[in-house]
């Protein structure tokens, strides 16, 4: 915030031509270590859709987790930019598609033809949909697959900072050296007001993306706004230490459900979210407290109710805290 | 063939405005006891995928079997007419949906609310991509379903002339009195030479959808030649006689099947396609006499190998006979 | 910027759920004198384009001025948007199309048939492109053609602040009472970060629109920095309290520039801007001196430069001073 | 049709795999001179569109005359199929732009920047619109101009064969040679049933158009029934004899229409269409005796009516005969 009222002083040029956003190029190719192609937008929709749409024909499949945000969540943005592909998702229990998968999907479309979609990207979700984190060697494994068939790769970082957190690797190692083309990366959820970003690792990727955006309503006039934001974002690693936070909050959160009587865990908590499987009367209790919770439709396994606990950069650790003891205090004596 | 000759004589006012194509709206309404607007294609990829573009918008959601032709066969048509809207396909081991299915999907749906694809549209093969044949009832249900949440309901109707005879009902029984609103109807697979259809059992539904024909490219100059194609697809029941025939070469090529040690049809042979798994040395046997066949991917199990055998107005009844001799001779002394 | 600021206090509802987005839609509510459904978007083009996807078919015609910012200044926005619809560009010297011409041009669409797109919007610019402002009948006189056709009529309001104090008219009589079903609301241009809006006058119009905005990339999760700007925006008259200093400050410059030899005023400075013819020689001058200007290139009769001169909110009067100060010091005695 | 008749003997591999499409490849490549990769379809409109969508981007610019058939006759296929591109219509008296006009327009998007869609293809008609033909040197010198900016450069030859004859000069000689990279060659209006294909003079532009042709519905599953036609339309230079005829038909009536008082030739007549103007009165007498025709709406000039004369391969010479009697009956003495 207050690097956007900086932003504020004076006029400024428009349509990206400000100071900010010749800063950004030279901030996200350091903090890449490779000189980059920023683009700097709003909303994590509209990075991934552009993206794909930059790197997929009409008539192309875009490989994926069957619960990534691209399936899931975007109303279907990317089949509207891209003009008609898509999205294959692929399951994965625990967030991460694996190289064989995408590699029989792609035998099965060439074996089907012309009548087929076209393979035409692969796009992993850091950290995935499922709160886990894919290893560099995992990404490289998948990428592999995809470059031997010609698919450039996309990464949704809408939580990329999380994931850096828990790898300890750097922004490089979790991209392009592990073969990622194309990165979405998220700022918003993690502290921005309204900052996105789709990165390229090569320039000629980036061809005439500039137009793409502005055919879809995506090119501010006063950009140096959202440009001061990410600047802020990169600056002092203050994306690095909110996601730290958010992500130590989720291990606290997961620390303390797993001396709960009839908690489990449903997933490895890597970044900052908590899948949880809870005895329905718990869970019923914790509402009645005053808690609320987004009941996730696929776990109903196991008699109970599975919950998600997200934290982020501004989560007190008195309100983890505070949800614990509710947590205990609900559960019973065994606890 | 002698029809379209026959439209070639003299000369003929061009883009539908022609004899033919003004009575196929009479022969077509006289077929399904109601008045009806249909539209001639050549292809069938083109007439489902003008007909969703019909029904939803590009933020819709069109559910229907997991291996539809919409899904799976037709590149990405659906997506690239509607401007971006999802196929959601559901599984089903025999190719039937279930009215359950859907109401729980749509639910889904709803629960998410924006973020998600709008449910739009019901889309059913009948036949199935499967080879079954959905009772009235079925499809009943079904639209009730999508009526309840005010979704149109489609009928992929490339092989409608195949379940009409399987079921014995009237095409309106299987079409409008069941609650489909808009029907692609094929004839290509059925003996026709490149005429399929478009038809809306309420003409209000078919609003501009000339346009939206014109503009795919699919408005015929010289539409007399598909229109005589239909015309003559429909005389002297025509069509059902050739999907009798060829439902009736399934029937034999499954009864045959039926005594072969090893052979295990995979699907009730309801119309014109026999799904079934045969050892896989009988399978490379009857390949090394020169037979083709499409290994379908789906049914590995039980240590054999799944085919599909699909038959025609045109399968002479001798080529059933070589192919099951062919068959008990290669599958050796206990068939 | 203070609402900005204001709305980062606390957590809040995401995507539009907060309290700040509701009391837009009251606060526009009475604004216009009418229950409306408002929706912010953060840029022009998104307004303009997605307000057109609302209203048009993929083949549709939307009249406009051959130079509205939907023809020349968007990338091809609103055919992106619609799917394929097309702008169809109208002459008129001074911005204003007219009722007569957009009859002619739906008259001749109509003669063409299905082979044309289908007339299907009309788009007006208040102001227009060239700085002029049409009256409430004028207005009128075209939404009656444009609903004698059934086409809805749509507004680009970039600059709808500056018509209404040249006006005098109410929100209200500018707008809906004229006709107007659909209004894309600018504030950017006059003061706004980040804030424009689609403003429908009756909600049924609206139907979806939600779906379209989160498809296109559009929508924001954190949504009330958006609309406390536009509360902002409208509280108080200060939407209307800018457009009166920018428009005066054009007042100023076109009477200044009168007195100038060779200096010719090209268009009625209704709004604020205004579009001047120069000598070569003067223009050059100025540049020398460190003006920089748009030579615009329609106007090169008289032979002279044509220059479009912008005020803004932010234009201080000693600004317009030195400029006029330094046409008379460059124009010699005589002016 | 004898050819269409010949290919439904036996049956064939589906989906263009037959030996009529093999051949067709071969007949294509040796009346063009060099190895081609000709698709075929089966309506001019998807044969322009979606060569189109394979030159642009969405945000791309088709230069053309702005009386093309891709702008005014084919209800948005171009912006439909391309995802949003535009058509930017040069208007010319004659139907021919000229290699100034589109090194101008291309020079104003380049001023414009990402605000304006991306010059991104140039299509010639030929023959024109307007009956009129290119010289080779004129497409050239067009073509010169293109391939400095970077764009390729389409020919929508729905007329070619009418230009060839004019001309006298090979296919090779007009299209490639002169600079065409793709090239809509039309056979229904010169006598196919219905029969039009997508020929690139560079393979490697045809990359994945088989998708293309696919998702929009327009890959035949019987394709040697196009094939086949296209075959016939090429042997012995059928195409060439009946496009002979059509021109010598179009110059018999233009000649005929000299001598007539009032008449007035709009128009060079190079291929098988006259224009002309006639006096309103004569033209009221000629409809009077059963004539219909066309009347034009852009040449009101000189008291008179406009209206387009077409020939065609199966235009007898006595209705040229006939019809010029008619109009000296009704002309009066002076004639």
């Amino acid at each position: 915030m207050a690097a956007i009222n900086a932003a504020n002083s004076g006029s400024a040029p428009s349509y990206g031509a400000d100071e900010f956003t010749g800063k950004l190029q030279a901030a996200a190719s350091e903090i890449f270590g490779i000189p980059v192609a920023i683009f700097p937008v709003t909303t994590g929709t509209a990075a991934n859709a552009l993206a794909l749409a930059q790197m997929v024909p009409p008539y192309g499949a875009v490989y994926c987790h069957d619960a990534a945000h691209i399936v899931t969540d975007e109303c279907g943005a990317p089949e509207f930019f891209t003009g008609g592909a898509k999205t294959m998702g692929l399951p994965a229990a625990d967030g991460k598609i694996t190289a064989r998968q995408v590699a029989g999907a792609i035998a099965h479309a060439e074996d089907m033809g012309v009548h087929h979609v076209k393979p035409a990207a692969l796009s992993l979700s850091q950290a995935t949909e499922w709160g886990t984190v894919y290893a560099p060697d995992e990404v490289s494994a998948l990428a592999a697959v995809a470059r031997q068939h010609g698919l450039p790769v996309h990464m949704d970082g809408a939580r990329l900072a999380n994931a850096l957190v828990h790898l300890g690797c750097t922004p490089a190692e979790a991209t392009w050296k592990s073969g990622i083309d194309v990165l979405s990366l998220g700022a918003t959820k993690n502290g921005a007001l309204c900052a996105e970003a789709v990165v390229f690792f090569d320039a000629a990727r980036a061809r005439d993306f500039e137009r793409r955006r502005k055919q879809a309503g995506h090119l501010w006039s006063k950009m140096r706004f959202v440009s001061a934001q990410l600047l802020a974002y990169f600056a002092n690693g203050l994306w690095l230490d909110n996601a730290r936070h958010a992500n130590a909050m989720a291990s606290a959160l997961a620390e303390g459900l797993r001396g709960v009587a009839g908690a489990s865990l449903l997933q490895s908590v890597d970044a900052n979210e908590v899948f949880v499987a809870l005895p329905e009367a718990l869970v019923a209790a914790l509402e009645r407290q005053g808690f609320g919770f987004y009941r996730w439709p696929l776990a109903a396994a196991s008699g109970g109710v599975a919950i998600r606990l997200v934290t982020s950069y501004s989560t007190p650790r008195a309100h983890v805290d505070e949800f614990l003891r509710a947590v205990r205090g609900s559960a019973g004596p065994n606890s």
